[in-house]
């Protein structure tokens, strides 16, 4: 538990109606007006916090990328080393969920809305992925070197085929309503893992 | 090549602008308004062709996706059945661009647009992945008659994980800017199916 200060604790708040917002309508469709509705607040007092529009929709995506860190990495890092972590990673993010509602990942959709728009928005959001790609290939090598994989094994070739995983199980559930897509992910990744697993030899020489 | 009249051309060259729109501004950002001011058309002229909003995005919609059959479906069915004509779906899918511009595909972004909003559109997408993933799923029913895929293959759980591996390129192409991206996704490809490849012995015997 992080202890926050007064003024911490309502910026959170406040972040936290404004994630909610971005979540149900995008982050295109998070505008100090529109949080201002949400929250029942004052458009200046929301300016005095934030300074602009654009201000606001970076705090809010740094508060996506804490509760992603609080809820997912962090979390993973009390597993043991290895194969049962990155295993623990990958169904912690294919259950994450950005708001309680009903909307999806904020850093996701921002990915489509900004993915052809330069400016810090879109580095934000290229940051967001990139720590959570840079995550997973830890993990990878935290497996090859307890030698749970084998010592040729690509993180980085890990991570996009995990990402992947990811990407497919949230849209499934979320868009088709399909209730197989967690069974199917965790079965493509145990396969992926066990095309990668080091021999017995292997790990009695490790 | 489709003979079409002069309206059908008409309305056709109007939902190529419709789908540029789009595509740099989400599905969200295509109005009325908006096309009127990328194609230099009056407002109710627009209105004449699509009688309402929603039905220029739902009209664009469909258009995006007869040039997805046109490009991507259609010419894969002249590739030589089971495996050569999966791969060549799943590669000429990773090449998919809706529109010409830098946009992305007006179908993928619309899915985190409107996956929270019940009604015609949603349902217009949801329509257009199904559509997609039947046709991943016929190609492996093909490759299993063709002896090249086990014939306990799950084509549903090979359609989830080609389509995971399509979406993750796309994102690292157009978000994270990384040209390894199609190599990536061809080399979990060519895993996926090595993994559900009939042995010597099951082709010889069917």
């Amino acid at each position: 538990m992080i202890r926050r200060t007064k003024g911490e604790q309502t910026r959170a708040a406040i972040l936290d109606q404004a994630v909610d917002v971005a979540s149900r309508m995008g982050l295109e469709g998070l505008t100090i007006g529109s949080l201002a509705e949400a929250t029942g607040m004052s458009k200046s007092g929301l300016f005095a916090h934030f300074g602009s529009r654009e201000g606001l929709q970076l705090a809010t995506l740094e508060h996506v990328k804490a509760s992603f860190g609080e809820q997912v990495l962090t979390p993973v890092l009390g597993v043991d080393r290895g194969l049962p972590r990155l295993r623990a990673l990958f169904l912690a993010w294919i259950g994450w969920k950005a708001a309680p509602g009903p909307g999806g990942c904020v850093l996701q959709s921002a990915a489509h809305e900004y993915d052809d728009r330069p400016g810090l928005i879109r580095d934000s959001v290229v940051d967001g992925q990139r720590r959570g790609l840079a995550m997973i290939e830890r993990a990878v090598r935290v497996a090859i070197e307890e030698s749970h994989l084998r010592a040729e094994t690509d993180p980085a070739q890990i991570a996009f085929e995990m990402y992947g995983q990811i990407l497919v199980a949230h849209n499934h559930s979320r868009l088709l309503g399909d209730r197989e897509g967690r069974k199917r992910a965790l079965l493509a990744f145990d396969e992926l893992v066990a095309r990668h697993a080091a021999t017995p030899r292997q790990r009695a020489a490790a």
